[in-house]
Parts: structure tokens; sequence; C-alpha cells
């Protein structure tokens, strides 16, 4: 047990904490505002809040609006410009995890010379040491999915290779975080589905990974709990605070899982398929490959997914032992069926299945560090077979 | 749900870990080292470790090693006096608690004017703000008890006024911190026992706390299952690395409690009598109130009692309800015996009996903080019932 742990972020969390944002110190004077290419933040009102908190303590700022879901590299390359032209000395991502991850990559490329890709690890990044630390970042999260606003990582995807790859350092947890759960009762059916297991499966990853300690493991089966019980709530009934609430604290958990543990191949694999099918929404991605997956591993790490199956409410003590493992994942197709979300099909966003091969290629390339996070190793053709069984 | 979640220290947690500190940018180039007047970090080679550690970094120290097991507010201004004149630009703070909280309290002094005293917030303190940034703190400990490595906290008496009280602020985290259990090794039984129920109570507390969250929540019911299984294995054999790794694991986890949520009344209690009583090690003072501190606020808030209990090992479902709450407090007296330290007390240091309405008064008046903490609000009489049904 041998761990560094360091997740400096200061976060103010619970409803209404949007407004507290007043009394804290910013970290600049003048903000470039990273927001998405949608219409939420306008219609909902949350920028004229911020520009009103803004304006309140004398900050300046510029807006840069063009996120897409799945945000791509021209777009950092065109906010680090912007930011740098109006001189901006920091940067605040406002919305949901596309926008807080942009701004986090637009705040390295703000302060650092060449391309984006210079700087990415994995796939074809080269991987150059990030020379200058990244202007400081502000998140304001209207989602619970990423857990982005308390961990390094941003996923942005090189549309000229069809990558998606994740990127972190200790210089890109945001500084200040709020997580206003009032920001998120909006959130529509789907959407609040597909966010809440993109939540989840950081946790179940984090806590099967091969790095998680302890203190990952705590947070992780916290957050399992928490979005087992509350994500059907919120689902049925977007306007329950409480049930909002509770999976917006699951989701900040699963951010500290993945600063403290990492995320496995299974989001590898689901980045391979969204940076070729940008539609697919990535937490639609994760549940499309989730029972394959799980089923999967389920003989690999059988007590880690006893413990994932007991924060699931199932009592599996009672259980004769060879069926305690799995019966994770019924929990989790359970889950699945109760949020509405059982029957969604790859082919739905045109993955066909001869797409396999290459997918499983790509995300064994461009994401080959979480394969590293297994307990077991997989190959090529295990990689194939788990996907293979997850088309529908 | 609503709180402010922020622990920016970065933490080098595991065996061998002192080494890596090699490898950290530390905060200054010229260190204050602070460490107590008892031996043992000279004698068992920590002291030049870190030592030659900065001189591979070319980094200078001064070493200040005048802290007593109670630390008093002297020594915090005459090492602030130190830290001046040398011209240091960080502390490090190597050691147990005592010698890290002194370290923190002379950070803010090398920097602000005046008296330690002027800033402290409770009893006779005057609680001005603090005016500048105290000085980088780095902490390096060799017990599991405090948890000041990972919070804001240093406890310091005042000599003159007889009050030992709590004092940070979020720029009193140590920046950086190193938890390596090969320090702990050498720690004697009878402290390995103190300090080890110390940490339990900042988890327990910090559970039952009137502010505790539900990611506090996480840490404490960790921290206290880990203390159960693992504090008994530490003090029959010191040299059980692996129990050691999980003892400190347990107190850094109760050290984000610290930080997350709060202690309560029993801490007051304690630091009157050892504020009074110097020679009382505050782990063996917070063992003497604890069977009758417990007991008292079993029935105050019992589900909360019932969950420490299976926290511990308790199968609590299987007692009849009235037994569950209480079911902890057996535990707990069970764990005391286990550890040898289950019949200390007060009249051993000699405490007589007809000073506790003093000592009550004391705890009421200079932690008057933590009191503020109890889901239920203690009279001073009850205060004292309680404190009467500890003595022996």
């Amino acid at each position: 047990m041998n761990f560094n742990y360091h997740i400096p972020t200061k976060l103010l969390f619970g409803a209404g904490k949007l407004n507290e944002l007043s009394l804290e110190v910013l970290p600049g004077k003048k903000a470039l505002i990273v927001i998405s290419s949608g219409k939420s933040v306008k219609e909902n009102g949350y920028l004229d809040r911020l520009i009103n908190i803004l304006k309140g303590n004398e900050i300046d700022y510029v807006l840069f609006d063009k996120i897409l879901p799945n945000p791509i590299k021209s777009h950092i390359m065109e906010g680090a410009l912007l930011a740098k032209a109006e001189g901006c000395d920091f940067v605040i991502g406002l919305g949901g995890g596309s926008s807080i991850d942009s701004s986090k990559s637009i705040a390295v490329m703000a302060n650092n010379p060449g391309d984006y890709w210079d700087y990415v690890v994995d796939g074809t990044g080269k991987g150059l040491p990030v020379q200058n630390r990244p202007l400081p970042i502000v998140a304001i999260t209207t989602t619970a999915g990423t857990g982005t606003e308390v961990d390094p990582w941003t996923v942005i995807t090189n549309e000229d290779t069809n990558e998606k790859i994740g990127f972190g350092n200790e210089y890109t947890f945001p500084v200040l975080s709020v997580v206003d759960p009032e920001l998120m009762l909006t959130v529509p059916e789907k959407l609040t589905a597909y966010q809440g297991f993109d939540a989840l499966f950081h946790s179940t990853e984090g806590y099967i990974a091969n790095v998680a300690t302890p203190i990952s493991d705590a947070y992780a089966l916290k957050s399992i709990e928490l979005i087992s019980k509350y994500l059907p709530i919120c689902v049925k009934d977007g306007n329950n605070l409480e049930a909002r609430t509770y999976v917006a604290l699951a989701n900040t958990l699963s951010g500290f899982v993945e600063s403290t543990s990492r995320c496995t191949s299974e989001h590898s694999m689901e980045h391979a398929l969204s940076a070729h099918y940008p539609k697919l929404p990535h937490g639609a991605g994760l549940i499309m490959l989730s029972e394959s997956y799980y089923t999967f591993f389920a003989s690999k790490v059988p007590e880690r997914f006893t413990a994932m199956a007991k924060a699931m409410g199932v009592d599996a003590d009672l259980l004769p032992e060879e069926d305690r493992a799995i019966s994770f994942v019924n929990a989790l197709v359970k889950l699945q069926e109760v949020c509405g979300v059982r029957n969604i099909k790859m082919s739905d966003y045109g993955i066909k299945k001869e797409d396999i091969p290459k997918l499983a290629e790509n995300a064994r390339s461009a994401m080959a560090g979480l394969f590293a996070m297994d307990r077991y190793s997989l190959s090529l053709d295990e990689t194939m077979e788990i996907m293979y069984n997850a088309y529908k």
C-alpha cells in the first residue's frame, strides 16, 4: 500500500452554492468563460448568474461558447488563442463535462506553445512535458456525470485522427469548483441516466482497477451505493432536489475516485466508440458495453464484485458463493432497466458489427494507459469478444 | 447537505515514502526544522535522513528542537523568532502531533506580528484576523494519532492561562506530508495505544458531530474499522509493518475527518485535563473520558452509534434494537482491554475528583467551539456528570 494523494480543489457543495462563489477570492482579474454550443446554460440563466457574480467582484470576462458534447481539439486551440489575445488570466468552465474538460485543456494551451496533441501522452500524442503552468481553472458543473470538477482529467477528441484521449497533471485540477444540484434540476431524463451511469462506472472501474487504494475504495463504494439508491428517483422525477443532491455527491465522489484510482479499459473501449461516432453520448456508450464488460471481469476479481453488489444493496452473503460476484452484474442490469436505458443499442448510432476489430484496436492504441489498469490483462481477442458480446 | 471541502495537502503515503521527499519540489530554500525535545527522531536517524534529503536538494536549514509533548505558546514564539532571524522561508515539522502542530503555529507567527494568542479564536484568545499567509508547512509524521498531517489544526497550550486550544485556517494545511509507517515501528506500546485511540476518537467524534457529511462519514467509518482491526496488532507487535500501515492510514483518514467534519466536546474535556496536567498524554485523557462520554451520547444519536458498532465488527442487526447503540460502547471498552489501556486512571496523573467542576468550566470556556458541534447540547451539569462518571 503505497500511494500519493492530492486533490487540491476547493469544493463548494450543495443547493444554492453558486451564490457563494461571490464570497470566494477568484484566481484572476479576467476570465475566459467556456460553455457549450448548446442553449441550456444561457436559457436557464446560469450564465447570467455567473456574469453577475463576476461583475460584482469587478472581474472582467470573455465568452467562448463553441464546445461540442464530445469536445474537439480545434476548439481547444481556438479557445486558447482567444484567451491569449484577450489577456485572460484564468478560465471558468460552466456546464457539463465537455465544457469543464475543455476549460482545462484551454488553460494548458493558453500558457504553452505548439499544439495540444504535443502534450497528450497516449495514442499519437507526442507526450512532451508541459512547460508552463496552465491558467487557474474554476469549474461550475451543471450535470452529474464526469467528476471532472474534482479530478485533473480532460478528455478531448482529435478529429483528424479519431482519437479521444484523456490528459491531465497536478495543475489541471480546478482550484475552485461549485457543485450546486439546483443547476441540475433541468437535465432531461435520458441525459440524467447517461451521466449517472458515467459516474457509476468511474467508481466501479476505479474500484476494480489495480491501482485502487483503501481511500479510493471508500469513495467508490459510497458512490455506487448512492447512485443505486438515488439515480432512479432523479430519472423519474428530475425536480427531486434531494435525489439530485445525492447523485451530485456520488458524482463528486466518483471524481475523487478518478483522482485516487483510475478508470480501466471499459473507458478506453467507449472512447473508441464515441471518437468514431461523436453523436453517441459517452455515458450511453458505457452502458452499451457494461453488461458484457463486467460479466467478463466478474470471475477475475470476484471479491471486488461481491463488495460492489453489496454497495448496490444486494444481500450477497445469502447467495451461494459462485453467484456472488455475478450478482453485481444482475444488479447493474436491473438498475439500467429501472432507469429506462436497458435497451439502447450501438446499432442505433450507426455502429456496425464489422467495425469492432477496428474499434478494439483504436481503444488499445489511443487509450492503452487504461488497459494497464486492469487486474487481468486483456488480449486483443478478448477486447473484441467483450465488444462483440455488447453489440446489439 | 451543504458543505465546503478543501484538503489541499499533497500526501506521500506508504512504507519507504520518506525517501521520495527528495523527488518533490519543496516550498522554499531554507527550512526551520521543528522537532521535539525528546530523543527519538535523532536516535532513530530520522532527522539525519531528512537533513540528507535537504542537502541533496541544496536546501538550507535551521533546527528548533524544544517542543514538549503538550506544546506551549512560548516555544511557538521562540521558534517563530528563530525562523525570522534566520530567514527561513518554510517550516518542516518532523515527529508526532506536537512537533507538526508547533510547526504550523510557528509558520503563522513567523509571518505575522504580535502574540500567537492574538489570533486564537476560542477562550481568552483575541481572535484577530491573521494578516499574512503563514510560511508553507511540510509535515513528516512519525506517529499515528493526530491526523494533523492532513488537517489545518494545531493545538497549543497557553501556559499562563492553562488553556489548550485548537486553531487553524485554510493556510495551515501542510502543503506536503509524508506518512511513512516505517518511521512508526519504534513507537513504544503504550504510546501506540494512546495515539491509536486519539485517531479513533477523531473519527468517532467527527461521525457523531452535527457537521458530519456523507464524505466525512465514509472516512470515519473506514478509519474506525481499520483501527479496531489493526491497533491491537500494533500494540502487541510494534514491528508488524502491515498493521502499522493500516493504523497509519486510519490516522490519516481521521485527519480527513477533522478537515471535513469536526471534533466534539470530548476533545474539549480532554484539553482541560491535559492543559492542567501536562504530563497526561492527550490520547490517555481521551481514553479515560470515553466510556462515560459515549455512554451518555449513545441514546442521543442511536443510529450513528449502531453504524460505528458495525464498523467495529459488531453484528448489530442481530441485537435487540435497544442494545444496538450501546454495543458500540461495549466494543470500545473491549478494544481498550485488548490494547491494555482499560485501567488507566485520572488519579494516576494527580487529577482530583474535586477538580472536576473547575475542569468542566475550563473545557466549556477554552474550547466552547467544539461543544457547539454536539448533536445534543450539554449543560454544565451534564459536562460534570460525564467527567465524574469517568473519574477513577
